[in-house]
Order: structure tokens, then sequence, then C-alpha cells
């Protein structure tokens, strides 16, 4: 598998344990709107996203959706399986024909056993997301829909450079309503605010008034990737 | 220190191991409200609540605050690093007079590698703490207050054993609108529409108006605890 040589976490291996990992492993295809995985489901693989798009997601009886993730190209899933047999916390469902790489677990921890340097890359590599998660539930109790929303925008903003007023979404709308844990409905209202104060959202485009314009709901964690960031200057942080 | 010996993750270590943690280790006293570590700063030791009470949390620049968890007597808290130095995702507060453990990280993971079934049980320990993390968020994105509120108390009943109609809640309810991440106006109006149901909540007494008061909002996973629980003759699951 060529791709082995393209995945970040496995650049600095050395060969006999970069062949024997690329060796376990396997490559699934889905097509769009297939299940990988179910919740609940033992996870003994970790999963790599080679391309395509997937979405981590919890579904109720009443067909209501929480997106507790989208995974995009290059990016794991399930990750902590490296460190144990774990049940999968999510569905995962194709929003994408989408290439999946699966690493057996134990052939993971063997590795990191015998390689200090791998094993702490999985080890940061899992505690981003798991912070991640933390700051999700602490957004979600502090910040209104609006301001969650022009977070959001602002990362994105920064993502691309933080140079052009206009920037693309990575997916739409409805998608990221759900990963910012929100009904549709609370999502148009946040944009319909957001509107109000010059900021044109159509699909996936957005267009800010100025480049300053969602400095408000600025913070230091996502300061530090803002190439205009003057403390002092700023208004927040 | 004779704490340890009651620390149920130490019990079957071998007595050289358990004597060298022991050694390593410190125990702190806190007062109410004393801070114990603060929102990002470098969380190199695993720490035991002994006695007392914690409150995780995370506080805006405008003193909202959300409440990341509240850690009890016997409990574990920034217990990821056992495996690699973290930050610490919140503060840590004493809501009570406390007594805390703290345990070096790296004698910790020393004494993981030598044991396997020492290690099994921390990952165990810190994988069902990020797995509770996950199903929050799912909680805030799927249930409606009234639901988030019916099924913290359906788990309260089902703590104190599920035969009595009235319980004791653990903390006072300002605390449990933080741990539920809504406002206190949130948590009241949500005891409003459950106090027409009949379900009284008078400072931390709950009284049900009979023991399937909160048949409807229970699921698979809290049902295995439920001692009435019969597939086919439960409203849910």
């Amino acid at each position: 598998m060529d791709a082995f040589e393209n995945i970040d976490l496995f650049r600095e291996l050395d060969a006999e344990d970069f062949a024997r990992l690329r060796d376990a492993s396997s490559e699934r295809h889905f097509a769009t709107g297939q299940a990988i995985s179910a919740f609940g489901a033992r996870a003994d693989h970790m999963y790599y996203l080679r391309c395509g798009q997937i979405k981590l997601h919890r579904n109720d009886e009443k067909g209501q959706e929480a997106v507790l993730g989208i995974v995009t190209e290059g990016e794991w899933f399930f990750a902590l399986s490296a460190f144990f047999p774990i049940r999968a916390p999510a569905d995962a469902t194709a929003l994408k024909k989408s290439d999946v790489i699966l690493i057996p677990a134990d052939k993971i921890r063997d590795v990191m056993c015998r390689d200090a340097a791998f094993a702490e890359k999985i080890l940061t590599y899992t505690a981003e997301n798991i912070h991640g998660l933390t700051d999700k539930v602490a957004d979600m109790s502090l910040k209104t829909p609006v301001q969650r929303v022009s977070y959001y925008l602002l990362k994105e903003f920064l993502k691309n450079g933080a140079t052009e007023t206009s920037f693309q979404l990575p997916y739409k709308k409805s998608l990221i309503a759900g990963e910012l844990g929100m009904t549709a409905e609370t999502f148009s209202r946040a944009l319909a605010v957001l509107k109000e104060a010059g900021v044109k959202i159509e699909k996936k485009r957005v267009t800010l008034p100025h480049i300053n314009a969602l400095c408000r709901v600025c913070d230091p964690g996502v300061a530090q990737n803002c190439p205009h960031h003057e403390p002092g200057r700023c208004p927040e942080p």
C-alpha cells in the first residue's frame, strides 16, 4: 500500500516496524452514505482516512442526530483503540466516497512498546482529540449560538490565511450546525444575526465586511494562529 | 500514608511497586473554595481525591462558568497525565475541605510498563471518563433541558437503589445545573415542568409520584442498573 508512505504518524518509523504495520493493515472503500462502524461496536483498529469525508454521529430513537465530529482527509478516528480495545463512541458514516486504512491496534501497541517517539506521537494526537472534546463541552455551556457560529467562522477565516474577507466553508451548513451541537433552526437564527452585522453566507461562501469583523470572539487559543495578532491593539484577548 | 491502602487502582500491585508509588506521593489539604490547579497548567501528577469534593470548571471573561465535572471521594482527576504530561483541561477548585493525593505521573508510567494488569486498569478508568465526555456532548445536542434533568434524576434514583420514591441529590441544584451545561434559569424552568408532572424537589430532596415516574427517559445504558427492568414491559427501552 503506497498510501502508507504518506501517513504522517508513521514517517519516522524504522523500516522493519513500518513494514510490519503496513503488512498487517488493510484498506477499505466506502460509498457515500455507507456505514463504516456502529456506535458501541468493538473497535480494535485505528482508522486512517486516506481520502473522502466521514461523519461521527449518534442518532436517537426519534431520528435526531448529534454530530460528534467530521473526519477529513489525513485524519484518524477511533485512535483511542491504539491503547486498548474500545467500544466505538459513535456511528461512523461516509459523507463522500472514502478510502479508509485499518491498522490493527495490537500491532500499533507492539510498535509503541519499542519506539518511544512513536508512542508519544500517538499519545499527543489522542490527547488533542480529548482536549477538543472538553473544549466542546465548555463552549456548549458558555457560549451563545451566535458566539459559537462566529467562533467557527473565525477559525475557518484563520485556516484560509486570514487575509481574504471571502472564503469557503469546508462542508455544508447543516453539517456545521450538527457539529456545533445546534439544530438547523438555531443555526439559521444565528446566521440571521450575523447577516445584520454584515457577515454574508451564501451556500458555502462566507464574506466578511472587513478582516477584523470576527475579532470580538477571538481568544488566546486562536489568536496564536492569527497573522494580525498584536496584544494591546487587538480588542480580544 | 495509610490512605494509600484504600486506593482501588493500587490494590493488586506487588509490594515493591506499591511502596515505590506510595513513597513518591504526597498529600495536600485544601480549604473550601481553594484553587487546586488552574486551566492550562502543566499536570504531571494523577490526582486522587481521598475525601472532600472538587469542581472541574472553566470560567469565561464575563464570569460565566462551565462545570466540566464534579469529583467525589475515591475518584481521580487529571488521570490522563498518567500517559504523558498534559495541560490541565479545567480549573480544579475544592467545594468542600478536601484531601488530595498526588502521584507523580512518571512513576505511574514506570509501574505501567512492568505491570500489564495495572496499565489496563488505568486505561479502563481513563477510557470511561472519555466516553462520559462524548456522552455529554451527544446529550447536550440531542436532549431538551427537561429530558436532561429527568435523566439525571433517573440516574440518582437508580444509584439510591430504585425502591424509594424519595431520595437525596448529591449536591446543590446550582452545581447540578452547571454540570448539565445549563444556566440556573433553564434548570429552574425544567424543574417547574417536572413539578407539573408530580416530581417534587425541595432543596436536595427529590420526591417522585411513583417509582415509574422517570421510565420515559430510560435508555439501555441505565436500564441495566434498574432492578425493575423487564424488556417488553418497560415503556423504554
